[in-house]
């Protein structure tokens, strides 16, 4: 049996996604200006999308949505102009983040600072997120933006966005979120999360990887990253649009619309039979408490086992989850949430995430716990730091 | 009868590229990184993929290949990093490129200058290419880059980029090359094309949008322009990479290598056949002789014709062809292939465009040229300025 755990980084594409894409995929598709029956067909396939888009997030009319290659260029596209616009001009001096922010936000801060840009990491508390009050220690009006995360790429931890907008707008402080890790699993509603920004990838939604989008309230002003930009709709992003792609972003996004329920009931279901099953195993603990959590998400410590040994016990047996430690991040090193929650760090290296879609079953997961076990068993028989007893 | 010349924007997907991306869109594919079955079958992908493309650009194995979401992409990585590593270090003062780019290095260019950076865009001749010995006025040791396209995007003219490199290497300057418009359509080796940096796309080989790749030969420095990489093989571009994109691109890139014989001399002959009809009608004129030009393409004038009443009328009996003049570019206008060939300036609106394809028949060149005939007399019938004789 196969499981696929790991839909935080890589969801399967849906067949109705697909079936979205293929009209582009097996009839000629035009350049999205061109003068043509194709280009026609293109210009009604990149409306219909745009149409979803905007729907699911409920965003306004005078708002833009621009499609992009997925959340890692969203964020560059937005960072890099908070840079031009903002801090080259002189009118802002520094960024907010938190340290638990995707890498390419990571990166583009770390980027920014060798700039010389003042650049403030907010830590997470001990439930795994930001603390909004803090966000005051560091809020003047020269900060260009703050951009925080909808929910932890790793925990599924959900931060607070609506109070850290509103403690932003009284400062006037421009809020982006990367909701990559949110979308389909929380609702987001632009009219209530007043954010500014904000930055979503197909590849956790059910679309194929290689496309994203950035959404960006009325009034922001918005520069490419990528040059060769044309007219509208083509005005924020050089190249040919990757129509396909679009066309399954958008059906993508209906249906994380149409399956939250599913999603943060049935889904939740399944995650929480996991998660109790785990916990009744010695030596685990799960981490993030549920109300604070994304419903498809859950990491958990295995005491004396190696994560990277434990990942590869479970492979063994068609089981694919992750770890938070597999990830050579160069430079850009995200601080250990093992020790953000208060726990003994040498559990950083024993820790291992299952990421659940709407694809998972009730069988696959008396299957994942049944060899989950086993391999905990088998792993601890020979590490020299098992737990004692066993449950 | 559909008959798409616009081969030139995007080319329809063609069936074994899309056999090549269907295990990556049905089947659960992971992260690059991830120590699981699903992540061995992307690296599977990925590998096989890479391959491909090596093989098809007879790349050394020490040389670079990574994937972006298109040229326009690959090309801003470029120009940005030549900005950021040569330009702001004091190291290089200058670029070179040719006025009849694609619109992303035009744009680029234009960014660059505004940052101060001197940039020479150099004229085409009335061959519709670039001469080589026009580098040699503004060559200089801080010269940062040489970028000129292998093909140009609208005439299909092929530039001599063997000498290009020639002379750019006697002063050590490297040469950039945009190759859309050249992949599949002239034998690419760069064995003997010794460019430092070579860009393509997939949507002019028969792959979808929203892929392609920048080539970068040993000892050369490459910095990301998409923040979020990680180590090898995403550590010149952030994000989880397009695999089924990518598992495209290399097929095409097989197909382009395989059916270059088949491009070069079947396709030839119908887009012979098509340019002999064209010339045969009044008032017509081919552009860029047929020796400078890839095979694929066919620019021609249609006096006392609108281009887009043209292109409108075509349509109608479902032909779908290009003009050089329907998009808006902004401020970065690429100057008239009319004018510089010589012609009369009055033709700039007049000129309209077929690129062919591998799937194009000769039934459909038939009832191309049978339709542009009667759409000639049509148009002319009301027109001011019509030839006064018919053919």
């Amino acid at each position: 049996m196969k499981v696929y755990l790991d839909n935080n980084r890589v969801t399967p594409v849906d067949p109705q996604v697909l079936g979205a894409m293929e009209p582009l995929l097996k009839e000629p598709y035009g350049d999205l200006h061109a003068l043509h029956w194709a280009g026609a067909a293109s210009r009604k396939a990149y409306n219909t999308a745009l149409e979803k888009c905007y729907a699911a997030l409920h965003a306004g009319e005078k708002d833009t949505i621009f499609f992009t290659s997925g959340s890692p260029e969203s964020n560059t596209t937005l960072l890099m102009q908070l840079y031009t616009r903002q801090i080259l001009t002189g009118r802002k001096n520094s960024l907010i983040i938190s340290e638990r922010e995707p890498l390419s936000i990571l990166q583009a801060a770390a980027w920014l600072e060798e700039q010389g840009v003042k650049v403030h990491r907010l830590p997470v508390t001990e439930e795994g997120i930001v603390d909004p009050e803090s966000l005051t220690d560091y809020l003047t009006p020269r900060t260009g933006l703050v951009s925080i995360c909808l929910v932890d790429p790793e925990s599924g931890a959900i931060n607070p966005l609506e109070e850290i907008v509103r403690i932003c707008q009284s400062y006037e402080v421009p809020v982006h979120t990367d909701a990559t890790w949110a979308v389909g699993k929380v609702p987001i509603d632009l009219e209530t999360l007043e954010v500014d920004y904000l930055s979503l990838s197909g590849e956790t939604i059910h679309a194929p990887t290689g496309i994203g989008a950035l959404y960006a309230r009325k009034d922001t002003e918005l520069s490419p990253l990528i040059f060769g930009t044309r007219s509208a709709p083509e005005r924020y992003r050089g190249g040919p649009l990757n129509l396909p792609g679009i066309a399954g972003l958008g059906k993508a996004l209906e249906l994380a619309s149409d399956a939250l329920d599913f999603e943060m009931e049935d889904a939740r279901e399944l995650r929480d039979a996991l998660e109790e099953g785990i916990a009744a195993l010695s030596g685990t603990q799960t981490l993030i408490e549920w109300s604070r959590r994304v419903p498809n998400t859950l990491l958990a410590t295995f005491e004396g086992v190696e994560s990277e040994a434990l990942l590869y016990e479970l492979n063994r047996d068609g089981i694919a989850a992750f770890s938070t430690t597999v990830h050579p991040y160069g430079e850009w090193v995200r601080p250990s949430l093992i020790e953000r929650l208060g726990l003994d760090p040498a559990l950083k290296h024993s820790t291992v995430g299952f990421a659940l879609s709407r694809y998972n079953t009730e069988e696959e997961i008396d299957y994942t716990l049944k060899h989950l076990g086993k391999a905990l068993e088998y792993l601890r028989s020979f590490s020299p730091v098992a737990p004692k007893e066993n449950a």
